[in-house]
């Protein structure tokens, strides 16, 4: 307990954690427990760097039963590539609940956030998308447009990936070769989100949009949507009649996503109300296979992010990495 | 900027920054810039663990002009000194304000947040307390106690040091002896809290009373209190009626102390309102050599502790680190 901090990089965590279904079942489990009551997750701490048109935020959540909880600082700052630099960096903290002593440091560089929140896109998808679709969508073609079609793989298996970007020719090809190889589908370029949305049965929104750009007309029987793009309040994918259109709502936490996701938009447009039928989807891990009851039904899950997540993914990361004896210990 | 992190170890925090007139200037600073509207504080991040008694808790600040800030981890776990450790921990990050990336991990054990809440005890007395006061009184014989009495002696030399508290016998002894030696004063053991304020021309209070102890009856013209336990809902030193006496009362940030601090339980008790004029300490720092207009004036300072003051210190402790090329560089 008190021997020391044992500090991680990202290449040692990219060694012990991947995103795979034992990934997937530890954030099922967080969300499961948040939806139990089981979990204290304090608003999200935010500290913006107008100067820099940049931002720290600090999320963290304590999960009852679990020895650890997470404290996460992740930084978006805007002009970092002006100079050669990420946007995004970040790390975690590893505290210990039964003492509240510091036990790790993952300077993961944001690779567990991504990780934990595709695992949030497959469970989404788990419980909510209909079963044999073939073809599935994704807008974007970034890291986390990867990612999410990786975990959309390991729970709804599909032949094709049909993508839509405003991004460069290059990084669009980039991803189309990049996604051939890694899961050995078809990968193809949509000319539009319209032609995108009609030739699949799942889509997945991974935009930093802020502004909605998803038209409830593309909207057909059937489809499932996950919306993961939107975690502040000036950031909208889907138009907020994409949900007037919905038959199940969903979400990772409600007053989150009424305040930093998709369910603000939708509110303000006048679509959803706090009193519009939104399920957690930790409501439904537990209590059903799957919210869908039927394959025409139209589904769309809303995902900001929740310290749940991070803390369920930087306990398993830091307990593999104490079990393999990696990383450097400094004296407390 | 890039080149990694900064692992810093509380002996050599130890070395670097010690409680003096240097670190006094740099807090000042911070709520100065606090009062200036320079400062961004979002409020504390609390995380509660019922079960062992404890709650983790983290503060942070952004301080306009300055390349980097803080973010501190404090934790409180009452039941540990049961398995023999410390109730108390803590360490701070130091992230950079121009790109969002982490900078240096200060394994400080909460040394630093001991320094730079005795240094606001110093700048509470600099700018309200009265001249010429030869006997001063703490009640409490902690670390903390001993820390505001040696920060006191470094902007209102005096002669004497009456203490109060409900502590062992031994511990009690140990302050006597401690503060004797460290500071050259007598120190004497009051067997009352009344009997201590009748001495004192100023009152530092440093306990972790749950109930207000100190008495509005004691107070005489021309006392300064500085009141420094109440850091949380629950917690109380000053009896409400204190304020009734006050002619001038003072915090370091108004929001705070009204939800964490001794002006939450005096509001409860009727004895202010969210319209009694309150000064935060950074209002008067540039604007007056002192607060006071008289001798005869009392003065009451309620301290819940500002982000801006671990800030402050946490960037000194990097800068003189990376001067001296101590610590540990892990690569990012």
């Amino acid at each position: 307990m008190s021997d020391g901090i044992l500090i991680l990089s990202e290449k040692e965590l990219r060694k012990f954690v991947q995103l795979d279904t034992k990934v997937i079942e530890k954030v099922e489990l967080g969300f499961a427990q948040l939806a139990a009551g089981n979990a204290t997750v304090p608003p999200i701490m935010m500290l913006p760097v107008p100067e820099k048109n940049g931002e720290v935020d600090i999320k963290s959540a304590f999960i009852k039963g679990l020895p650890s909880m997470a404290i996460k600082i992740a930084s978006g700052f805007f002009q970092n590539p002006d100079i050669g630099l990420p946007s995004q960096s970040g790390q975690m903290l590893v505290v210990s609940a039964e003492t509240g002593f510091l036990q790790g440091v993952l300077l993961d560089n944001g690779y567990l956030t991504q990780v934990r929140t595709a695992a949030a896109g497959a469970i989404a998808a788990k419980y909510l998308a209909p079963d044999g679709v073939d073809t599935v969508g994704v807008f974007g073609c970034g890291v986390q447009a990867r990612y999410q079609m990786e975990a959309l793989s390991l729970v709804k298996p599909f032949k094709r990936i049909v993508m839509y970007s405003i991004d460069t020719e290059a990084r669009k090809q980039d991803f189309v070769k990049d996604m051939t190889e890694r899961l050995g589908v078809e990968v193809v370029s949509a000319k539009s989100g319209a032609e995108l949305v009609a030739q699949c049965g799942i889509v997945v929104t991974t935009t930093p949009s802020r502004k909605g750009y998803f038209e409830p007309e593309w909207v057909h029987p059937g489809l499932h949507i996950t919306s993961m793009g939107s975690d502040a309040e000036d950031k909208q994918e889907l138009k907020g009649g994409v949900f007037g259109k919905a038959d199940i709502i969903a979400c990772d936490l409600k007053a989150q996503s009424f305040r930093l996701g998709e369910l603000r938009g939708a509110k303000e447009e006048g679509f959803v109300t706090e009193l519009t039928p939104v399920l957690e989807i930790g409501q439904i891990i537990g209590t059903a296979k799957s919210a869908r009851t039927s394959a025409d039904q139209v589904t769309v899950c809303d995902l900001t992010g929740v310290g749940v997540q991070d803390t369920m993914i930087a306990l398993m990361a830091y307990e593999i990495a104490l079990r393999e004896k990696a990383g450097i210990v400094v004296p407390r």
